[in-house]
């Protein structure tokens, strides 16, 4: 459903003026009713006019790469205009000008939204550490957003926005785009300025880029990356490296990811096989340098670099903090100096180790988080629950790795994200990457969609792949359609349902959109649950047909029923 | 003196073997009588030794690009048989294997006589904080070494070792090499390996080079440099930048060096004048970004960097450290972790004010340090007089940048030095700009040497310079000796001198040695007191050539004198 509302969007503004585009967009934002995503939203008066204004320069003949772009910017980034929060209202400021990102954006012709929710001082990677409420997920809202850039993404997910800003210290920009089915994009630090952002850990953080796609992700990232004169953490990337023609992907063994989310395993090994299959040469390597330098980055001194940036604002203002955040950020008050040079040391030497893995490899391929969990769950173990996600993500800034995290399709309804990682620079060999890879998505067939059967080829034509023969759980009906071919209808059923044979298939997610479009009445596409208790999209029948169908649940699944046939 | 001997040593080198170097050095260690230099100074029958496999290397056709070049290496460097003290005998461990460094200094084909005395874990730029003794300045004993690599620089200055190993965090390797007339090479921050020394600041510590010339200190870099996989901090140098061709060479604004010692000031100055003269464009910058860096890194946080390298043993030997060092270190040791970032983002904000300047030159050009105190003024505040020693050496770690410390010939008798400062990697630049300045030397004539007198052309076809008119302290009695042409005879005496007229003249050190060789008798080159004070070579004459000789101390000079027989 909000794939397809997206879609519709990002079609119809194609054809639409940007006038137009917004008043869609604040219609759609009143549609989605998700309040918690915002900090400030803009009035819409004031982002037609500068729509209008945007419009005029169109007509001078501005070049403007982002022309009409719709942004949401984190509510820790500069906004001429705006109060820059950091998500505590105590701590608010009215800045002069728009954070360099900000007028970069605006100068590429985006127009600015508002300011979105975060984990509080963004310190946190769960989305819920706010006094502007816990950021829903966009695509289940009994769970976490992630964060801390939640609103950022959840807004670009939700399709009100089309790009947003984000920050990413310990993977703000990565967790949330995971959990909520889109692209994140972490640049190499200093690749994007960062004055005008409230820091974080002020030596790690990177602004991030929040996509539905790759392209756009990279466009933006064009726009915003180039040095700042007044940024002492600007840095200038090299000339750029031409991307090898085969691409050497890192990928851990399988059993040193840890403990992942249920089908979280096996959704991973399907994305290394769909990049194997792009082109990438895999390599198998030791990730234990890495997890090991990102667990310094909250275990060890480096935190207290947090208690630089605002530990005397919340001395003098500990009840207008947010509880799991100030005991955080002041527990870091009293480590000693001598503890950070030591956690230095103990990178420098992590940093040699990781350095002799990224010797071996171009770039590397991890899932971007570890869970999901429910909000419920953050609640009952705020920092436990947030620690654990950070597993893949904590490391990359301390080892100066840039990253870009992307949907690889969905396990059990819930979107499922990996994640490239590359040394410093190596920013448009990720993408390049990632490019080469058609975001996938699986879909559950019962019928004439089967292998051998007369319309599988609508799948294989599509770049379709078989995945696993599977039954659904036992909560449907089949029924033999009275259409030409024969087809399947299946129906879910409160009462009386039976386990039904059926395949899942895996597409392309722009073959899928096709696919579906041709799906011709009464069957439709529409989510159905296997045996396991995964959801996956796949084929239902519109309950007007089944008048006059033959109820055929008995067989089991349609080969078994059309072998009777083919016997008489 | 010093310097003839040192001279005649390495002249008679070329044509001594190396079993013979070794002994004439045994023999002169022994003469100079400076125990205190050593901490482990090895038996002359192991050099011996190594000596002889040496000469069967060579014989055996190996390159070797330090071929019997003898070499001291300081106290906090790994030399296997040798104890590693850092300057406190109760921390001394035995290594197993020589530190990368000294591995290469021998594959090349030098030869290692011992560890030299230090400022103990290399805190201190004075040289007097060890067990082992206060090492006294190679030209006046009653003044400071310089430190903390005040052994290593001794022995260079001795002449009793061509090259020597030091390390340099704050200035370690610089200071001691300008209080003692020589070269000290400190390089870019990883560019040569730092395993093996015991670590004072770990991440900003460099192991750094003592010679006597530029030549000799840029072919010990070239062996030393190099990839360590072991070392964290190892960096590999980008491919070379080529000089360019007129280099511009930053000058700070006299007024801006603060409080320096007596003639510094215009010793720099004339420093200054030699660069622009040997092609340098003088660019006037601004320093104040440079000092802050340098305040930061006593003042600040850092220190407590020492902390962790051996706080632990500090904590449990409290009775077996030098008292200064102990306070120094343990005064760190409740630093807050929060106040290291803090000063990271100070110091990044400087280096961007650094790096503008920066930008406007390709070199600095400094005075190496601020004053030479004696041994006594040390004792009597043993803080305050090291920390002004730092004020131009203690930023070149932080900001990551390399430096040279050149002589500039001497000032009251005493070395005076100048620096050269360029970004990470400009090594070579460094040592191609240094190469091109040769070293000067002051000369006071009083007679047939004056400007328009018939020998003259003497100075002037040797580079000689102007420097200014003078006259000496009213010390001195001139006589008019009956050579040809007439030449003056000046003699210092205890009682009935008087000052007489003089010019100084500035000469490159090779031509001040030609010039001096052919001085005949019975004039004599010695030390000249001017009336300021301060002591010059020049010209005296031998007390037996008085016989007969006229008085002319009442014309108050030569040629006051000259024109009353002009006149008649």
């Amino acid at each position: 459903m909000r794939q397809r509302i997206e879609h519709s969007l990002a079609k119809r503004g194609d054809r639409m003026s940007v006038v137009e585009r917004v008043r869609a967009t604040y219609a759609r934002i009143a549609a989605v009713d998700r309040p918690e995503v915002w900090i400030e939203l803009r009035p819409e008066a004031d982002v037609l006019a500068d729509a209008a204004a945007l419009e005029a320069r169109r007509a001078a003949g501005e070049a403007l790469p982002l022309y009409g772009k719709l942004a949401a910017v984190k509510g820790n980034i500069d906004v001429a205009g705006l109060p820059t929060t950091a998500g505590c209202p105590a701590y608010a400021y009215r800045p002069a000008r728009d954070a360099p990102v900000v007028a970069r954006l605006r100068a590429a012709g985006a127009l600015i939204l508002g300011t979105t929710n975060l984990d509080q001082f963004a310190t946190g990677l769960v989305g819920t550490r706010s006094p502007y409420g816990a950021v829903r997920n966009a695509v289940d809202p009994s769970r976490i957003s992630g964060g801390s850039s939640s609103g950022s993404a959840v807004a670009v997910a939700l399709g009100v926005a089309d790009l947003a800003l984000g920050t990413d210290t310990a993977g703000s920009g990565r967790v949330p785009a995971a959990l909520n089915g889109i692209v994140g994009l972490k640049p190499t630090r200093g690749l994007v300025p960062t004055r005008g952002v409230v820091p974080a850990c002020r030596s790690l953080d990177c602004v991030s880029v929040f996509a539905r796609t790759v392209e756009e992700a990279t466009l933006a990232l064009d726009c915003l990356a180039g040095p700042d004169a007044d940024d002492p953490t600007s840095r200038t990337a090299p000339s750029a490296r031409r991307a090898p023609g085969r691409v050497r992907l890192g990928i851990p063994r399988p059993d040193r990811l840890g403990e992942l989310r249920a089908g979280w395993a096996e959704a991973f090994a399907h994305a290394a096989e769909a990049y194997a299959a792009a082109g990438a040469e895999p390599v198998t390597v030791d990730l234990e340098p890495f997890l090991a330098a990102a667990r310094l980055l909250y275990e060890g001194a480096f935190v207290a670099e947090r208690y630089t940036a605002v530990g005397a604002f919340l001395d003098e203002h500990p009840g207008d903090v947010d509880p799991t955040v100030f005991s955080i950020i002041s527990g870091a008050r009293d480590l000693p100096a001598h503890r950070v040079f030591a956690d230095f040391a103990a990178l420098d030497r992590l940093r040699l180790h990781a350095d002799m893995v990224l010797s071996t490899v171009d770039v590397l391929l991890l899932p971007t988080t570890t869970d999901h969990p429910a909000l419920a769950e953050v609640a009952a173990d705020p920092v436990g629950v947030n620690s654990r996600l950070g597993r893949f993500t904590n490391f990359a800034n301390l080892l100066d790795l840039c990253a870009l995290a992307v949907p690889a399709g969905e396990v059990a309804g819930l979107p499922f994200g990996v994640m490239l990682v590359g040394r410093a620079f190596s920013d448009a060999l990720l993408a390049d990457l990632a490019r080469r890879v058609p975001e996938r998505t699986r879909i559950v067939v019962v019928g004439a969609h089967l292998r051998g059967q007369p319309l599988n080829h609508e799948l294989t034509s599509r770049g379709g792949r078989f995945v696993t023969a599977a039954v659904t759980s036992p909560e449907y009906r089949l029924y033999a359609l009275g259409t030409t071919p024969p087809k399947p209808g299946l129906v879910r059923v409160a009462e009386g349902g039976a386990a039904i044979a059926a395949e899942v298939w895996e597409l392309p997610v722009r073959g899928f959109g096709e696919f579906v479009g041709g799906v011709p009445a009464p069957l439709v596409i529409g989510k159905v649950r296997l045996d396991g208790g995964e959801v996956v999209p796949g084929f239902l029948c519109e309950p007007a047909a089944l008048e006059g169908a033959v109820d055929i649940t008995g067989h089991g699944g349609w080969l078994p029923y059309r072998a009777t046939l083919t016997g008489t």
